[in-house]
Parts: C-alpha cells; structure tokens; sequence
C-alpha cells in the first residue's frame, strides 16, 4: 500500500496540487459517508488522474459548458460519480455544495450514478458498464464527421477530444470491445480511452477473471498504446495524456496504474472500497493517512482558488472560438447557418418536402423496410445531418443511401455508416453521436437482434437521445430464417423502455408519416418496426382515405360503420391489413366491424381521453388485436372480454406465409376470432 | 478467384476426397436452392474444413450422437446450416435426404439456422451471432470440470475437445468477445475455435469495419495462435487443428483463409453469395467450375462410403469408452452412479433435504437474495454439480458458496465461478455447460444486466437449456444506485420470452420453494427475481398459512374473506407485502378484500382452468395489481375495470424506501386505488 509521503515529486507536485487532489479524493469519500451509499474506491484512487486530465490536459469552459468545441469527458465507469462531482464542483461549474451533500439524495443533481441532461458538466449517463467507452467512440466519431463537414482551410472551428474514463469492468464488456474495434477501424485519433488498471474488481483481485493483456488486445484493435503510468504520478499522467498527439490517426489507450481506495490504510488495494461507505473509523483513519486535517465538505479556498483557473482559462478559449467562429460565418455564412442549426437541433425549412412528395405515392404492395429506404433518401439531401447505417445488415435493412458514399479513414465524407456486426456497439456509438450533437444519428438491424443492443436503447432512452433505430425482419413474417431470426418479445418489449417512441407502420404512408415522428423527436429515441415482406397499400385494399397527422395520433379508424361498433379489430403492421379485411367480410355479412390501425402505442396513449374514447369506445368489449408478437400487454386494449391474436411461442422456420398462416394470423382466423365475442 | 484445378496437393488429396468435398458443397448448394432460400456461401468456403475436422480429426460416433465423451462442434456461424446438415446427412447422422430436400421447410429436421433438440448431432442452437462460440466456451468448461470431478488415476473417462466455427461475424461480437477472455483467462485448453477468415462481411469487404488483428486480439486473450492456413489446403487444415495438441494449457485458434461461395465463377469472394440462392444459372456455372456432374442431391456411392468411414470408427471409440467406463465402475462404484446420475439429469435421492429443512425456519425479515444465498448453501452438498457465479457480482447476488473455492486453472476443483463483468458472455457460457450436460449452470448479475444477456437468455429457453438465472436488485427497492441500475421493464420483458420460467417470490419460503422448481425444471430455464433489500414473512404479517406447493401453482389466496370477495388484490415479490398489507386493511373496514401471491405467472398459466378461477374470479372485476415495474402486460389479470399500480417512467435515485413511498408503494395508496374501484 502506496503512503502520501512517497508520492514521486513532480513538477505540478505543489502544496496546493496535492491538496487539491485529496480535497477530490474527500469530497468523494464524505459525500458517500454521508448518503451511506455510493462507491469511494475509485474517486480516491483516480483523484490525481482527473486532477491531470481536467487542470492540465482538458479545454473546457466551466461558465459555458455547453461550447460546441469542448473537449468530451465521459465517466464510463459512472460508478465513480463522485469523482465527476467533485471535479465538476471544484473546477466551477454549476453545482453547488449543497449538491454534493445531497449525493443520492430524492431530487438532487447528484444522483447514484450520472445523469445527463441533470447535472451541467455530465456528457454522458453512465453506470451500466461498458456503456460510456461505446458513447465516447459515438462522440470521437461525430467530431470527426463534423470537422469534415464543417471545417475549412484557415478555419478550425471543430476539433476537440473525448476522453473516456474506463474500469476493469468497462474493459470486459463486449459493447466496449465492441466500440474499441470500430474506433481503431475508424482511426478516431482525438478519442483517448483511459483505462484505471486497478487490479481490482467487486469479487476481488481481476486475476479471477480477467488476465487478458489489455494493451495488446487495444493495439490489436489498432489503438495507438501508451506505456502504462502510475496512478499517483500527475505529472506522468499528463505527459501520457498529452503523448495521445503523436499519432493523430489512432485512437489512444492510457493505462493509468491506480490503487483502488489509495490512501485508506486497511481498505486500500481491496474490493471492500469499491461500493460502500468506508465507515467512520476508517474515514478517519484515511484522513490521518493523507494528512488531510479539514472536516467533511470544508475546502480550503487556495483549493478553490487553484482548481478554478480553468474557470477563466475556459472563457479566454470558448472566447477566442467565437472570436474565430465570427471569422468563420463572414467567410462561410451558408455553412455556418448550417452548423448552427446541426448543433441547435433546428430543422432546415423545407426539410420534409421529399417526405411530403411521397406520401400517397405508392399503390403497389412493397415492404415497409424499403419504404423506410426510400424515406431515407427523400430526407438526407436536405438534413444532411441524418447519418447512420446498419450493424452489417444495410442492404436488408435498407438504411444504405445511395451516392453518399462509405465513412471510412480515407473517405471521411462519407456519410453511409458501416458498424460491422455489432449491435451493441452500434447502439452505443450512436447514443454518444446524439449526444454529441450535430448530427442524428440512425442505426439498423433486424428487430430480433435489438435484443442485442437493448442495454444501449435503454440508456439512450434515459438519456433522451434522440436516435433512430430502425428494426426490419420485424415477425414470423420473415420466414425461413427460422425462431432463431423470429422476434416475439422484443416490439413489446421495446414498447415497455419509457421514453421509447415505438412506431410499427401499416403501410408505404405511415412509413413515411413514422420518420417525419421520428426527425421530430428530440427528446427521446424512436424505433421504426419494419416488415421483410411486402405490404398491401391499406387505401388499396378498402381503408378509409389517409391522412397526414393519423399516425401521430398513434391509432385511428381505417374501416367503419354507420352504427356503433359490436366489434373492433385491432392491428399493427403487417396485421393491419388482416384487422382490416377481417372488419370488412364481417360487414359484409351484417356485423357492425371496425378496424383500428395501431401504429404506435406511446403516441395513442399521448391523446386527450376523447380521442382515444373516439377510437376504442370503452362500452366496446369485444375486441381483437392482431400482431404477431406475445400477446402479453394486448390485453390494456382487449380485456377480460376480448381476444388477442399473437404468439406466445417460438416461431418456426419455413416460408413466411405458411408461418403466418399456421400460427392463425389470416383474415378468416380474426373473422372466427371476432364472432366468437359476439 | 481460385479454381477447383489449382487446389495443392495432399496426402489426403484422393479424388473422393475432393469429390466428398464437392459433395458437401453441392448439398448445400442444392438445397438452399430447391428452398430459394438460405445461405450457400460460407459452407462453399468452409466445405474442406468440414471434411478435414470431421474425417480426419473429430472424435464422434454417428450412430451414438449422445455418447458423453464425443467431441463437440458447435456451428457458431449458424447461417452456415447446409455445412452442419451435409456434414450429418453425408456422415452417417440420423438425418435422411428427404429432410435435406425439406431444408427451411415447415415440420422439417433441417430449419434455415440449427436447432438444439430437433437434429441428432447437433450440439447448439445457433444463427445470432456470437451465441455460439460463447457455448462452445460453455461445453470446454464443463468438460474441464467434469474432468477434474471423474476422472481418476488410469480412468479418463471425461476427455474430449470443443470445436466452435465462427465467422467474421461472430468475431465481431462482443458476447464472443467476452466468452474468448473468460476462456484464455481459464486456460481451456481443449477449446479450438476455428476462424472463416474470409474477408467478406454482408456489406462487403471487412475492411469496411473490421480492421483489427484478430490474431493478436486472440493472443492478448490467452489463446494459443495457429498459423493461418489455406482454407483449400484439407491436409493443412488437419495439422492446424491437431496443432491444438501442442499448448494443452491454452485455448486454439486456427484461422482458416477460406473463399466465400468457392466455386462460383461471378460470386466467388462477394457478399452476393451469403445469404440468398445463386440462382439456377450461375449453379451451373458452378457445377462446370468445381466438375459436379451430379444431378442435385444425387450423391455417388463412393462418396457415401467415403464419408461414411467414421461410423464404423466412431462405433469402436464409443464402445472403447464404454468398456473403459466398466471398469472406471468396476474401481469407483460411487462416482460412476453419480457420473451417470448427473450426465442424465436425474436427481439424488434426498438432493431437496436441506431445501426442506429451511422452509418455514426463516421468521426475520431477511432480504430474498440472502433466502437464495441460503438455499444454495442447503442444495450445492448433496447436489454438487450445481455450479455457478455472478458477473463480479457475488456478494450482492448472494452466489458464491462458502468453502466450495474459486475455479481457476490453479484450483480446478473449486466450484465458484467467475464470469467477470461479462454478463452476455456468461449467459452464452452458462447455455453451453447446460447443453454439455453433467452440470446444472446458475449465474447472476442485477436484474436491470439481464438486459445484457437477453439473447442468450433467449436463445436457451429456445434450446431448451436449464439453466438457473439469478436477478437481484430487482427493482427501485434497491435505492440509490439510482435509474441506470432500477428495472422498469426487465421482469415483464424476461415473462415474454416464450420457455422461461420467471419466479419473483414474495419472501423466504416462496424463495425456497422458488429453488426447487428451478432445480427441477429440465426443460428450460429459470429466472428468479430477488430483493436487495428485506422482506417480512409473509405469515408474520397476517398471511394465511403456507404450504410447499403453492409456489408451483403460480398464485394463491394469501388472505380472504369468507364471502365471496368485492375486491382482489395481486401482488408479487416486495410488493406482496403490500398487497395483503392493503387486503388486511380494507377487511378491517369491512370490504371482503382477498390478497393474492402471484410469484410466476407461467406456472399460473400452466395451471387447470377451475384453479385459476378459484383465486381469481372472473366475474370479480374489482382488481388491483401491485409491482414495481411496468405496467403493461397487468392488464391481463386486471382487465379494463381493474386498477395497476406500476412503474411507467424511471426511477430515481434515492434511499429505496423514499423511492418507492415516492413512486406509490404504500399501504395506502394500494388502499385508497382498490376503494376507488368499488
């Protein structure tokens, strides 16, 4: 176990550095005392890393945290939040100490684990591990698209870095690694991935688990691999930090070599430190240890003083950025237009004309995924800030936008993305790309495989970033691939993730009314449910005319009668077309049918009560749904006295209409369905 | 392109070697094209390493698939399922020419990705990529344990290798990532993973996103490194595979350089020929290229009798083992009985003794995760191959059983597991040892990181693998941790997925009993979903009596009135407390209130209509559901006049209590909405 006293000597080894860095370590471990929650081990083991990284390496304005060109810092191992915290607090941004001592605390900025959008300062919710080193690579990427786009001879107006701040537990999920490989493919030079190698992880010493060389599995991937450096060397932290520049075209891996818990005489080093509260004793013992003789949250104002330098070196850099941005839009005035509207999250003005032209364009049957294709290349010529691609699916997925060419080193205007078969790296990468800002990102696969990237949708939907994902394949309907490529949980599944907008189109016209929703969502995800299969056009097979606004109702009418309903049938996507001509046949023999088309749940539930009253009248008990999917949550629309029509199996591998067939989903199964209510 | 002429010279270079090899191709190719349907490519490419594993160097016996100590070749590149099917049909499986001509055809042994359970020799369901080398790493590890627990001095009765063929797309998955550390970490030397370096992803070249060396990754991993050989090159391939023997203490890469759709003069080497017939054209093309002058699926005898050679070979391997197996039982009566007992799943008389002696012994309030802590400590002694661990989670998931040791390569008898913070691996993991056998997997990670695993969750309740998953933290009981780490939509989203028991028990005897039906189910997997934080009994707080059984019924009447009841209130887990809390109080002011338990809503689905009708009423329509997660899918068993008190946002950082007083988790609030009902 490391002692204060022999730390090495430094340069930057001042009186007033090192007290600032145990004043990091302390914070941290008093706000934890004090919650009697949260995770101490690594903030004091890091303290002299984030001391290097934000005072010494870091361009950043702690008064305006939100200039464009800032450098990224993202706490993937978002456990150590009060490491960021204190850092954030102590550098001078908006949070107060009345926060700090509010650590995990109902209402307060300072939650268990960071939360963006919360707390100024945080790029990034982390906590789910693995999560934000994927996000760093999403922000790393979209700096470097930005840069290509916007950035012109004599004009650097983007170019800045992301640092990711990664555990023993971010280096062993596969998102990372997953993320980490694209990185290197990509050669996203100004991502520096620091690594605390602390030889420790919750069960004890990673020798259990984990022995795997990280430095050579990290150039494998084709980072750029820095030798590894004491964790209590701050001026040896910053030179590694700063060795990121000597190759431009790589990503960056800084091994720091940390003591878990540094400073606690008999915690330090072990896995008891990680994730509780040290106790007072050993607390005290701690503060014996590093010398650190002020009482809980009292900070020394040289501490203060010297750690809120960056506060007015942050204003002359954001300062000097304006100052040549204003050169910029004199010279560039249409591109800098643009950049502000990118950044700002504005739609250019005539943005959905191609959107507009198509709608009620398509009279013959065509999958719902080419549709959403054709959507695709009726907006990016306009936005062109909507920039995504598949996880190695593009072509089935549709997500490939002809003449915009590859993303790749040597071709960075590129705008068609090639994650490779990794979904949940995708999800990452794009969530740190919408957070970002500037560009919207898209990202695809089939709907089975969101299972894949599920923990990424979460966390983006919680971080309200506003990706797109868009799942085709999306049933039985897909056919021969078999149960293995069937989804059944996963379109209900995703409409249980809060702040999730699920949309699931019945035809070419609500395609396209789902990505002018999904553009328009700025404050959460959208997922586009997509069919392999084509699709009846529902206005050619006998719905009531469409229009513009239905689907952002999230349900309405598509076939009805003059009286009230005796029954109403219920579907969504590719069932649609089965609700409708189920209603149809049973008028025609006299029952009183009504159709619904159930696009997306979040939005029907988003209307007043008489819309939705309007649509499924509560005195209606006979009801079907339709999807091909479990049945588990239809009953919210069908009660005790209705029927849902849905799988609560594994499908089966064969040509997708016998599958559909077999499993019931035909117009006289939900005709025999419905009568059986009546 | 290469050609058929320019092949190398090899010992094994006969011309019913090539043509055996051409046969393999030609099935492949012929049936995905009688289907129109499939993926010809990659077993075109991979055919000579097919023949050279499994004609020159794979330990199996065709006409016994299950003999415990064959090898094992998990297809980890399950889109490839021609190459599994012909190598089966053409070796002499049990998998007839009709079922090659029905390949993705409905009712057929032959589903367009393999299928654990439906095709003798097949090992592992696979096709989402990355599962199956994760299985394979599975299989190793049994096999290494089972090993260290059977074998003895002179009597190897457990030895034999695991052969995972991956693609560029299981390469890039992180769930393979993390299963590749675990195993070089574990040094399981008897895994050989053989890589189809072809070069060509679904979008194209791999330059596009797959840059790395995937040698040197492999390297850093632990793993020993064949040099690559040429994928046209049998003999070449055969000494790479044997050269596995070379590092026993070390899992094998062998990288193959193989040429997509082989044979084919315009797809050859194009993403083109992955995944969609040739077409009839450019098959002839094929069959003048390769010299195939057979009609499809007519294979020359010679062949067949070449191919065929191993059954004979494989009978006298097995029937060796057997007798060496008499006298391994001949020397160790004991192990062999258990040997036996546990390669064929049964249970040991009185396995349940120590389950039996806890039900009933718990009165304090105690937190479910200890109560499971507790029932492996009572089952591991007389069930020993109940083996398992957490995702560097065991002190909060209550799995690491005392005085059983740490498997590591330095203690191969321990029988705690370690899965490090991998929880996609160890799911994929923990789904091979289950479909090995001789072993009864459990793992565990905090229910909100079963996200991360869901595909192997999914994947082994489709392979109908019996594993035990453990979920703790299971709701926002856990508190501070805060919304990165509460489950909103886990435990409704594990309930969809279609085999999977999901057991959420209520306190310490339903977490007992929620063991044994675990410990019991063959079929499939279990889930069981656990409190961080305590619990009351729920007979100690006014609960009817409980009785061994109820568990197994699903739900039951924990308190009822003697009138029929105006109100039913359902609760599961933590919140069942609060459910009879609530039922109590109303009875004292006079509402004839029954609470209910509802631990497992797929075992009350399985129970006779006249049981779910005795606790739940269908005509008492006056219902509450109480559970700290969504709220879709309750509406099952509340219906449109009934009441859900959920989750349908995220949750919050805070202490556990406030949270879920905050979020209506009390008493009251249960009271005044089921008032509101009547």
């Amino acid at each position: 176990m490391s002692d204060v006293q022999t730390l090495p000597q430094t340069t930057i080894d001042s009186d007033v550095a090192w007290r600032s860095i145990n004043a990091i370590r302390f914070l941290s471990i008093d706000a934890v005392e004090r919650a009697n929650s949260g995770h101490p081990g690594a903030p004091m083991g890091l303290a002299p890393t984030a001391y290097a990284l934000w005072q010494h390496v870091l361009k950043h304005a702690p008064g305006t945290p939100g200039w464009v060109d800032r450098d990224r810092v993202v706490l993937s191992a978002g456990h150590a939040s009060m490491l960021l915290y204190s850092m954030l607090h102590l550098t001078g941004y908006d949070l107060s100490m009345d926060e700090i001592k509010d650590f995990r605390q109902w209402d307060s900025k300072t939650p268990g684990h960071p939360e963006y959008g919360l707390t100024a300062g945080v790029e990034a919710t982390t906590g789910p591990l693995g999560q934000g080193l994927g996000n760093a690579v999403g922000f790393a990427l979209a700096e470097k698209i930005l840069a290509n786009t916007f950035n012109r001879p004599g004009h650097e107006i983007i170019n800045h870095k992301t640092y990711a701040i990664c555990s023993d537990g971010d280096m062993m999920e596969g998102v990372a690694a997953e993320a980490a490989s694209l990185a290197g493919t990509l050669q996203l030079g100004k991502l520096v991935v620091i690594y605390d190698d602390n030889q420790i992880s919750i069960e004890g010493d990673t020798d259990k688990a984990f022995r795997e060389d990280v430095s050579a599995r990290y150039e494998a991937y084709g980072f750029h691999i820095v030798e590894p450096v004491d964790g209590n060397d701050p001026e040896g932290i910053v030179n590694a930090l700063k060795a990121a520049n000597d190759e431009p075209d790589k990503p960056t891996l800084v091994t720091v070599r940390s003591v878990i818990g540094f400073g606690s005489p008999n915690l330090a080093g072990t896995g008891a430190v990680h994730g509780k509260a040290m106790g007072g004793d050993e607390v005290a013992l701690t503060r014996t240890q590093l010398g650190w003789e002020y009482e809980p949250f009292d900070i020394p104002d040289d501490v203060y003083e010297h750690m809120q330098a960056g506060v007015k070196r942050g204003q002359e850099l954001s300062d000097d950025w304006h100052s040549r941005f204003g050169a910029y839009k004199d010279e560039h005035p249409e591109l800098s237009k643009r950049l502000h509207q990118d950044i700002h999250g504005l739609l250019p003005e005539g943005w959905d004309d191609g959107l507009n032209r198509l709608v009620g364009s398509i009279d013959a049957p065509i999958a719902t995924r080419a549709v959403s294709g054709e959507a695709l290349h009726a907006i990016t010529p306009k936005l062109p800030r909507l920039i995504g691609g598949s996880a190695d699916l593009a072509e089935s997925n549709n997500t490939e936008v002809e003449g915009r060419g590859s993303f790749s080193p040597e071709l960075l205007e590129g705008r068609n993305l090639h994650f490779g078969v990794r979904e949940h790296g995708m999800g990452a990468v794009s969530n740190g790309m919408a957070l970002h800002g500037g560009v919207i990102p898209y990202a695809a696969t089939f709907l089975i495989f969101s299972d894949y990237m599920r923990p990424a949708i979460r966390v983006g939907a919680l971080s309200h970033a506003p990706c797109i994902w868009i799942f085709t394949h999306d049933s039985i309907g897909l056919g021969e691939d078999g149960p293995t490529h069937q989804p059944i949980s996963q379109l209900m599944g995703l409409r249980m993730i809060p702040n999730l907008t699920v949309i699931r189109p019945a035809d070419a016209d609500e395609t396209f009314e789902a990505w002018r929703i999904a553009i328009e969502n700025k404050s959460g995800p959208t997922a586009l449910i997509l069919t392999r299969q084509n699709l009846p056009q529902l206005s050619a097979i006998g719905a009531q005319s469409f229009a513009r606004g239905y689907v952002q109702r999230g349900a309405y009418v598509i076939a009805d009668t003059d009286s009230d309903p005796d029954v109403v049938i219920i579907g969504t996507g590719s069932e649609t077309q089965l609700a409708l001509g189920a209603a149809l046949k049973l008028q025609e023999d006299g029952v009183a049918a009504r159709a619904v088309s159930m696009p997306s749940w979040e939005l029907f539930q988003q209307q007043p009560e008489d819309y939705r009253e309007s649509v499924l009248p509560r005195n209606v008990r006979a009801r079907v749904s339709v999807e091909a999917g479990t049945t588990i949550g239809w009953e919210r629309y069908t009660g005790f006295d209705g029927a849902c029509i849905g799988i609560d199996r594994y499908g089966a591998s064969a040509p997708g209409d016998t599958v559909m067939a077999n499993l019931g989903f035909t117009v006289d199964n939900v005709v025999e369905t419905a009568r059986s209510l009546l």
